[in-house]
């Protein structure tokens, strides 16, 4: 049986965007991108260039390597010319390879929203589309309320997408705006709408106001749409976006689906989405989601109980799919097999070579997991997990030793009467037996311990010249401010162009930045002696 | 047209508890069950009596009025007689009104996990409805694995549910045991059940692992089946149970089950439901999922500037149900692009009244402006965004006034050679005029401040005796140690059970989480003056 291509649309970027609670910079935009690519999807829509500055200065380079770069942004206004539209043309000069339009489709949108005839709202999806395509960019038109538009007006919403699709448009996507439609509607709708747009040319874009967003794409894939647009685990407005993270892995391994589509994601790509989806929970500083399908952290797992014995006899019966074809884990059978093997990749992962049969390698084992257990996240914090790997497997250089540390902040009302806050630290470092003493001042207690760590290590100072810090997370596991906190580094160092994560753990939040800072330097250290 | 009954069994006391990390005691489950019979559906399954002590006990007496209580357990053991089996007995003398046995459909399985004849099986499922019957029991049998097993052998499946139906059972119920089968073959393997077993007496009780669990309940009513189980918010093992929750608007809201089936659950009642969904989870100690369908305090939230301002002349063009009808309420998100008409809907859902001309309101949009622009999200802590827009205003009365606070980290040697950590801070408070200092340890800088400004309010001091601390968030939004800090504070009255959240702002990570929590505090007296 020959599958056809479905392409896979991602709008975490510009729908997700719109999640309460989100806002992202250029440098998450820019990582989140890359872990876009890294899952193969086909189109990234990273935003809407013009309708603020981050997004503007997103598109002033092309972002992507493989996926399509995808600007989003409105049809022209009724009443003037595509070339005298200033939005318009700034869209067609942002550095993308394609352009989302999203038009009106309800003719009451048209009315109240638009405030033009329906006439006109045809002429700027036409004239939107055929500039598109002039300027050499790839066109789809997002058909807003187009569910909706439908049951109130079916005749005027076919002509919207017969439009865009005559006027040259590569994609026409039926948007259920807001969230409502239900998947036989869906399937019924897109059945009528294939009768004037090619399913080939059709993408369907849901939300999950019913629970129903997957169920919703899928239904669409049954009635012969071929793009999917979703996001990364479901983010977006109101109850979110299709869940990409669920779709990807029902499209690729299950019946009717894995027989008759074909996604660009590779099958040993998809063993990445378990990593993936908890690397962009980590980037929205939240804890990933332990029911998600496929990727949570219980997906696989069983309270077996009367199930056990049969379970261990045969789990393919337990398991609809195989946690590893999607990089997850069973959770019943506790193997360290399995945990070795997985070590061992992530071992020849950072270059670090280790006989199988090295005892080493199960105290590293154990040493992970019970720092697991306590709330280490190595996944997100590679640097520091090579430098534990090697301590134990190893050696690392004892480059310094902090002695002692005190940090304090106050904040009081000055001479003047201004009521003012300052932090300052003093840490003590031993180098090669002798002992410095630095303080410092900084912005905060952990700006100031960072500044007083780096402010004298003697002969090791040149090697950290080029060392910043980019991003400091914090999340409390247990909640409460006095419980497990988790500190996540970014440090970059402008000199090598190097970036890496530490992580520190600890009841105290200064005490977890300060494991994670000297986790940072250790490592930078290391780099440079080479 | 005349509607189809269509009942609700719900299962979060017996296959919800099956959820990693839930454990309900007895005070519990009486309390979870007073909400099913809140909202009113048709079935309470308590548990498996004789499985373990809490579960025994729950059915020593009826704990439901309305709702049909119901016992789960496993059908006789083949090789001896329904009157010899001590298991069934124990379930045939709890006190219910119905009884939920499993039995095996999948042939496989009764031969690896039950190690009997398939006929033995049936004889099993047919004995132990009799005896149910007998017992003058309401009698249904939980196919397992029955969409996996008539995959494998559909004479088979179909003849474990005839079985059933034939002794006598009120309720052959279908289940997606391992959740990974999908709408279109529920659909497909219903229709072909409902030649054996009339849709008016089958169920269907479905698993999210593909997350579909409410799609494949719906598709299952189309295809005829009229008993739905689920649980309160799909808490369930793996990723969860289908979610009631979102499936009882669905029915009662939209077509085309508002016109084609019934449910007990009266329209007065899906307005509780919201309420419903919020207390559950504060028995669970867990926070609402801010993205639920219908009951998400996001569920009705746009942030879209542009939408704002049509979203109020015509809500109904933008929301596929009305928030009111489920208890919900519209909330148009306080965001950079806030314009007045957002925070006019933003403070009347507060329930602060302030007239539209009021030259206050602009003076409040400003410094939500400015203050947004510095890194405040006040769409993620409404209790400070109430506080701020109370003060510009109306009034929010001074209670306290913090003079100074200090606050110290130290890390050293203790006099045994161990490395600790302590942290202290000090706060100076005026209260009417009177200076108060307290002193307080923590595991953490902000836990100890947290500690020193709870611990001597004055007068105060009875109003926040119930509040804790339940959620602390800190996210750096210009990167690096140095860069401006947002913490957010999620905050909890033990007594009232409300919940709230604060935010702080600054380049200093104590200096913002001080504001959030004093902010807490303020928010909590302010709500106790009433």
């Amino acid at each position: 049986m020959t599958r056809e291509k479905l392409y896979l649309f991602d709008t975490t970027l510009r729908d997700g965007a719109q999640t309460s609670g989100i806002d992202f910079s250029i440098a998450e935009k820019i990582a989140i991108a890359e872990l876009l690519e890294r899952l193969g999807v086909d189109y990234i829509e990273g935003g809407y260039p013009g309708a603020n500055p981050t997004d503007t200065e997103f598109f002033s380079e092309k972002r992507t390597k493989t996926a399509r770069f995808t600007a989003f942004g409105m049809t022209k206004r009724a009443g003037r010319s595509a070339s005298n539209d200033p939005g318009l043309q700034l869209l067609l000069e942002a550095k993308a390879d394609a352009n989302c339009f999203v038009a009106k489709s309800w003719d009451y949108h048209v009315e109240v929203a638009l405030g033009c005839t329906n006439e006109e709202n045809l002429e700027s999806i036409r004239d939107t589309v055929q500039a598109a395509v002039a300027a050499g960019r790839e066109a789809m038109i997002d058909c807003e309320h187009f569910f909706d538009g439908y049951k109130a007006n079916p005749d005027y919403a076919l002509a919207c997408a017969r439009t865009a699709y005559e006027a040259g448009a590569r994609w026409v996507v039926l948007c259920d705006t807001n969230g409502g439609t239900l998947p036989g509607e869906v399937k019924d709708i897109i059945a009528r709408v294939s009768q004037v747009v090619p399913g080939s040319h059709l993408g369907i874009h849901a939300h999950n106001d019913t629970g129903q967003a997957v169920a919703n794409s899928l239904a669409a894939v049954e009635a012969g749409v071929r793009q999917i647009q979703g996001t990364l685990n479901g983010i977006g407005e109101r109850c979110g976006n299709a869940n990409l993270i669920s779709l990807i892995p029902t499209l690729m391994l299950k019946a009717p689906y894995k027989d008759t589509v074909e996604l660009s994601v590779r099958p040993e790509r998809l063993k990445d989405i378990t990593a993936i989806s908890h690397a962009f929970d980590e980037m929205l500083n939240r804890a990933p989601d332990r029911h998600a399908p496929y990727v949570g952290e219980s997906a696989f797992a069983t309270k077996a109980g009367i199930h056990a014995s049969a379970l261990l006899k045969d789990p393919k019966t337990y398991e609809h799919v195989e946690p590893e074809s999607v990089g997850n884990k069973r959770k019943v059978l506790v193997s360290d097999q399995a945990g070795k093997s997985n070590l061992l990749g992530e071992l020849s992962r950072l270059g670090i070579d280790v006989d199988k049969a090295d005892p080493k390698l199960d105290a590293l084992l154990t040493e992970v997991k019970e720092r697991e257990a306590k709330g280490y996240a190595y996944e997100a914090a590679d640097a520091s997990f090579e430098l534990l790997a090697r301590r134990i497997l190893g050696k690392v250089p004892r480059f310094f030793e902090v002695k002692s540390f005190r940090v304090m902040v106050e904040r009081r009302f000055n001479a003047v009467g201004e009521q003012v806050t300052m932090s300052e630290a003093v840490v003590k470092v031993d180098i090669d037996g002798e002992t410095r003493m630095s303080v410092c001042e900084g912005n905060g207690p952990v700006n100031a311990l960072d500044g007083a760590l780096r402010k004298d290590l003697g002969k090791y100072q040149s090697a950290i010249e080029g060392l910043e810090l980019v991003d400091y997370k914090v999340r409390i596991l247990d909640g409460g401010t006095g419980a497990i906190t988790r500190v996540l580094i970014e440090s970059h160092d402008k000199t090598t162009h190097q970036r890496w994560f530490t992580i520190g753990v600890s009841s105290n939040i200064v005490d977890a930045s300060f494991q994670a800072l000297t986790d940072s330097i250790t490592y930078a250290l290391l780099k440079s002696a080479g």
